[in-house]
C-alpha cells in the first residue's frame, strides 16, 4: 500500500464528501445487512432509520464482536477516534468482515461556531456528509421538542395553581437549543405580568447535554424510553419531596415526540461500510456515547461492530463500561486506544505550536500517559487493549516505529494506520491486529466498582483506580446532594464524571500520568431517568458560545444549491 | 348519495386517519402526477419533499386553475376551511379533475395545548396525520434553527464588541420554538456575568409567528429565500440606522438550513387526491397563507388547486391578494367562501351554546357577515365567489336552504358540503358549482390598493373597503414607525393587518357587519425579508400558553408504539 500522507494539497472534508459515491440506503441495507425494505424508513435516497420492530427482532440473532474506540489524554486539537473508527471499520470491512460502525451524531452547535462538521475527516468519513452535520433524521429537533415540552409543562403547573407546591428555586430543568448561544445560559423567565406565567431563573443547555439526550443513548425500547422519561426528576416540592416529569403527566407526550428518534439512522462510509449515526450525548455530564438501540442493532447485523467512546479512555471508555455496559449489558471484545505522535509529544512536555518537530525523548517522557491507559484498560477494566497510532504528515517514521515499539513493550500490540488519507487500506494492520486480539480471547470486562457501593465511594473508586488520584474530596453542597440522592433511593446508580479530558487529573495543564493529586467535586447532579448521578469536577459548559468569527459567516448556499463551507 | 350525518358514535379523527389505506408515495406521485422518482425526497413511505429542480422546471407547464378557500367571520371554532378544502379537492378529484390540494402545516403548539391535530378532520384528512402533526419533515424546526442561529448571531456580535454599533435596546428580532410556552414571552438574557453576552430584555415566540416563516412562504427559489433572509431587519444602530441579518453575515448560514425546508412536502388526503402540505405562517402578524412553493408547483402538475387562507376573507383572502399575489403573481380563478349555518345564527345575535338550536331569524340577520364578505370577494377584489356551507349535523334543511337561497340572492352560487362525514362525495355538488365559476370566467382580480400609496393610507384603504370602517387612527409609537419604515426606503411594501377574526371591526364582540368603526393601529412592524408592513390593532398573542389541562397530558404511546389521544 502507498500512502499518500505527502499528497498536496489535500481536499476538504466536503470536497471529498461531496466528490463520493453513495450507494441508495436500501442497498446498501440490503446487499450488506440483509435489511428487508419494509424494515427501512428512508430520509432521501442515502439516509433511514431502521425500524424498532426490526431491531427487536435482531435480540435473538448471533451477535457481533464489539470494538470500542477511545484514546489517550488528547490534544485540545483531539486525536481521531472518530475517524479512526471509521477506518478500521473500513479495514475489517476489506478483509471481508461483516462490519457496521456506529457513531454518534454531531450537534449543530459547533458547526456553525468553530469549525464545520463532525462525521470523521478526509476519507475516514460518514456520507451524506452535509445532512450528517445539519438536520440529518431529526433527531436532536426530537429531543430538543421533548425537553422543551417538559420545560413548557412545568412553567404551565406553575401558572395555574402549582397543584404539586413545586419550589420554583429548586428547578434543575432546562431549556435546550442545538445552537451555540451563551447568551441563553442564565436568563430569567415568566417576566411581563400574570399573564406571563411564575419568573424564575432559568437557563438553556445544548442539546447534546440534554438528560432526554442521554436517555434515548441508554433506552433499551420504547417503553424503557417512556419509563426514563417518567424518572426524570426536574424540581423539588417546598416539602423537599422530588417532582418528576411523570408527576406533570410528560411522559406520554416526551414519548410520542421521541418514538421516531429512537430508531437507529443507517447511513455509509465513503467506502460503503455501512453506519449507524445515532444520538450524541456530552462525555462529561453524560456518558458519551452513541445509543445503545443502535449499537445492538448492529451487533445483530454483522460480525464486526466499530463504535467510539468520548474523550480519553479515562473518560470516555470508564464510562462505557461502568455507565453503558452497565446498563445495557453490552460487553467490548475489545478496545482500540488511539494515541498519535503529536499527544505523546505533548504530553511529553512539548508545546502545542511545536508537536510537529521530531523529539524521541518527548515522545518517551509521553509515553507515561498512554501507558496508564493501557493499564487501565487491561487491569482496571478486564479488557484487551491495542493501540491505533493514527498517523499525521508530520510524524516521522523514527517517532512511529518508537510508539509501537514502546506499546509492545507494555504487552499490548500497536499498528500505524493511515485510514485519514489512505481510507480502509490505511487501517487494514490495524484491522488485523483487532481480529487477532479479539481471537486471543482474553477480555473479560470488570466493572470499577459494584452498585452497592455509596456514591461518594464510587467516585473515589474512579479516582484512585482510573485518574490516579490520592483521593476525592466534596464541597459542601455536593456533599449534600449525595445525601439527599441517596435518600432518595438513588444511591445504587452509576456515576458520571464530569472531568477535563486533557489530563488524568482535574487540572488540564498536568500532562503525562500526574499522580498523588486530588479530585475535587464541585456539585452533584441526578439523573435519575439516564441511570447515572453526575460529578462535576471544575467548571462544565454545557452551553457553548460562538467565537468572533464564526463558521456561520462562511457557511453558504451556491447558485446550484450545493453547500459551501462546511468543513 | 346518502349522508350519514346521524352517524353515531362518530369514529375520532385519529381512528379515521390510523384505519386509512394510505398509498406510497412514491407511487401516487408518479400515478397522480406524473413526478419521477428522482425528484422525489421520500421521508418513510408516506410522506416526500418534491425536489427544487423538478419545481423550477414546472414553470414552463400549462397552469391549473387555482381555488381560493376562505371564509366568513367565524365562531371561536372555527367553521372548517381546511376540511372544506380537503373535500373540495377530494369532490374534484371524483370528478376525474386531476387536482391538488395545498395546505398549511400545523404547529406543535396546538398538538400539545388545546386540542390535537390540524390536518383537516373527520373524512376530508390528510394523512399520515400523526406525522404532519408532529415533526414531518422537519421544516419547523429548520425554521427555528435558522432563526435562532440569527439570534445568536446577533448576541455573539454584541459580546464580540459590538462593531456595528447595535443599540441592544432596539432589538427586534425574538427567538422562537415550535410550543405553547407562556413563561418564555418575556425574558432577560445575558445574564451571568461577563462570559454570557450582553444582558437584554428578549422574548420567544412560536416558530409559526417568526418572519423565517413568511419568508420561506412567500420565497420563489433557493436565491429570492436568501435575498429575502438578508434583508430581514433585526435592530438599528444607536445612529438609528438598520441592522440586517445580512449585516451580520447570518443569511448563507439561514439559508443553508432552511435549503430541505423550502421544498414542498407531498401526501395525501384520505381518498389519495395529492396534497401539498407546507408553510404555516400566522394569519394575523403574517400573511397566513401555505409556501408559494407549493402552490406553484401544484399549478405545474393539476388542473385544480385548491388552497386555503387563514382566518376570514376580511383576513386572509384580503391578504392573499394584496400581499401572496402582489408578491408572487399567483391569481385565484375562484374564491369558496365557507359559511355555516351555526356562524350564520351567531352573527345573527346567537349565543355560543345556543347554536344547535334552528333558528331562520338568527340565521337571516347573521347573512349581513355573508354578505359583506361575499362583496368584498366580487366588488373589492374582483373575484368570483362561491359559497359552500360546511353542514353540520345540528343544521336543519330548512336553515341549510335559507342559506343557500340568500347567497343566490346575492347572485352567488351556493352548496351544502358534507364533506366531513361523507368524503369527497359530500363535495361533489360544490366541486361541480367551482368548475361551472370558473368557466363563467369572470375574475379579474384587484389590489385594494396600489404599491405607490403611502402605507397609512394603505391601512386605511383595507379598513373602508373591507372591514367597513369610517376611518384608522395610529397610535404616537406607530405613526413613528410608519414614518421610519417609509424613510428606510420601505414605503411600496403591502401591509399586513393584524386584527380579530372575529368580528370586521377591531372589536371581537361587534358581529354582523358593523358600521361605524374605527380601527386603531396600536403599533407597526416591519417585516422586510417577508415583504410586508405589520399592522397591529389589538393585542397579538405570538406565543400562546398551555390551558390548565394541556393535550400533553393525554397524548401517549401504546404498548405497540401507537400513538394515542391525538385529537
Amino acid at each position: 500500500m502507498t500512502s499518500d500522507l505527502e499528497r498536496t494539497p489535500f481536499p476538504t472534508d466536503i470536497e471529498i464528501a461531496e466528490a463520493a459515491e453513495i450507494l441508495p440506503i436500501a442497498d446498501l441495507a440490503r446487499d450488506r445487512l440483509g435489511i428487508p425494505a419494509d424494515a427501512l424508513v428512508p430520509y432521501g435516497h442515502t439516509k433511514a432509520k431502521v425500524s424498532l420492530p426490526f431491531v427487536a427482532s435482531l435480540a435473538d440473532r448471533p451477535q457481533g464482536r464489539l470494538v470500542l474506540v477511545t484514546a489517550m489524554s488528547p490534544t485540545p486539537a483531539g486525536e481521531g477516534k472518530t475517524t479512526t473508527s471509521v477506518g478500521l471499520a473500513d479495514g475489517l470491512s476489506r478483509l471481508g468482515e461483516r462490519t457496521v460502525v456506529a457513531l454518534r451524531e454531531p450537534s449543530m452547535g459547533p458547526v456553525f461556531g468553530i469549525k464545520g462538521g463532525a462525521a470523521g475527516g478526509g476519507y475516514a468519513q460518514v456520507v451524506p456528509m452535509t445532512d450528517i452535520n445539519l438536520h440529518f433524521t431529526g433527531d436532536f429537533a426530537a429531543i430538543a421538542a421533548a425537553n422543551n415540552l417538559l420545560s413548557a409543562l412545568l412553567d404551565n403547573h406553575l401558572h395555574h395553581g402549582n397543584a404539586l407546591d413545586i419550589d420554583p428555586r429548586t428547578v434543575t430543568w432546562k431549556r435546550v437549543l442545538d445552537l451555540n448561544d451563551r447568551a441563553l445560559r442564565e436568563v430569567v423567565i415568566g417576566l411581563g405580568g400574570t399573564g406571563n406565567g411564575v419568573p424564575r431563573e432559568d437557563g438553556f443547555d445544548i442539546v447534546v447535554a440534554s438528560e432526554v439526550m442521554a436517555i434515548l443513548c441508554l433506552a433499551s425500547s420504547l417503553a424503557d424510553l417512556k419509563r426514563r422519561l417518567g424518572d426524570v426528576v426536574v424540581a423539588h416540592t417546598r416539602a423537599g419531596a422530588p417532582v418528576t416529569a411523570r408527576d406533570l403527566g410528560a411522559e406520554g407526550s416526551m414519548t410520542v415526540l421521541l418514538r421516531d428518534a429512537l430508531a437507529p439512522n443507517l447511513v455509509q462510509t465513503l467506502e460503503h461500510t455501512p453506519a449507524f449515526v445515532h444520538g450524541g450525548p456530552f462525555a462529561n455530564i453524560a456518558h458519551g456515547a452513541n445509543s445503545v438501540m443502535a449499537t445492538r442493532a448492529a451487533l445483530g447485523l454483522a460480525d464486526w461492530v466499530v463504535t467510539e467512546a468520548g474523550f480519553g479512555a479515562d473518560l470516555g471508555a470508564e464510562k462505557f463500561v461502568d455507565i453503558t455496559c452497565r446498563l445495557s449489558g453490552l460487553r467490548p471484545d475489545v478496545v482500540v486506544v488511539v494515541a498519535t505522535v503529536r499527544a505523546l509529544k505533548y504530553h511529553g512536555g512539548v508545546a502545542v505550536g511545536d508537536l510537529a518537530v521530531e523529539d524521541l525523548g518527548a515522545l518517551e517522557k509521553g509515553m507515561a500517559n498512554l501507558r496508564r491507559h493501557l493499564h487501565n484498560v487491561r487491569d482496571v477494566f478486564g479488557l484487551t487493549p491495542v493501540v491505533a497510532v493514527n498517523r499525521f504528515p508530520t510524524d516521522t517514521d523514527a517517532e512511529v516505529d518508537a510508539v509501537v515499539r514502546m506499546s509492545g513493550d507494555e504487552g499490548v500490540a500497536a499498528y500505524a494506520a493511515t485510514h485519514v488519507v489512505d481510507g480502509g487500506a490505511g487501517a487494514e494492520a490495524l484491522a488485523r491486529g483487532v481480529v487477532d486480539a479479539v481471537a486471543a480471547g482474553t477480555s473479560e470486562m470488570t466493572f470499577v466498582y459494584p452498585d452497592e457501593l455509596p456514591l461518594a465511594d464510587k467516585v473515589e473508586a474512579v479516582a484512585t483506580a482510573v485518574y490516579g488520584a490520592d483521593g476525592v474530596t466534596f464541597a459542601p453542597a455536593a456533599r449534600k446532594a449525595l445525601a439527599r440522592i441517596e435518600a432518595e433511593g438513588h444511591g445504587r446508580l452509576p456515576v458520571c464524571i464530569a472531568k477535563t479530558q486533557s489530563s488524568f487529573s482535574t487540572d488540564p495543564t498536568l500532562r503525562g500520568a500526574p499522580e498523588g493529586h486530588t479530585v475535587d467535586v464541585r456539585e452533584v447532579r441526578l439523573s435519575a431517568g439516564a441511570g447515572f448521578v453526575v460529578a462535576i469536577t471544575g467548571s462544565v459548559l454545557t452551553m457553548p458560545g460562538l467565537p468572533r468569527e464564526p463558521a456561520a459567516s462562511r457557511i453558504d448556499v451556491d447558485d446550484d444549491g450545493r453547500i459551501v463551507g462546511l468543513s
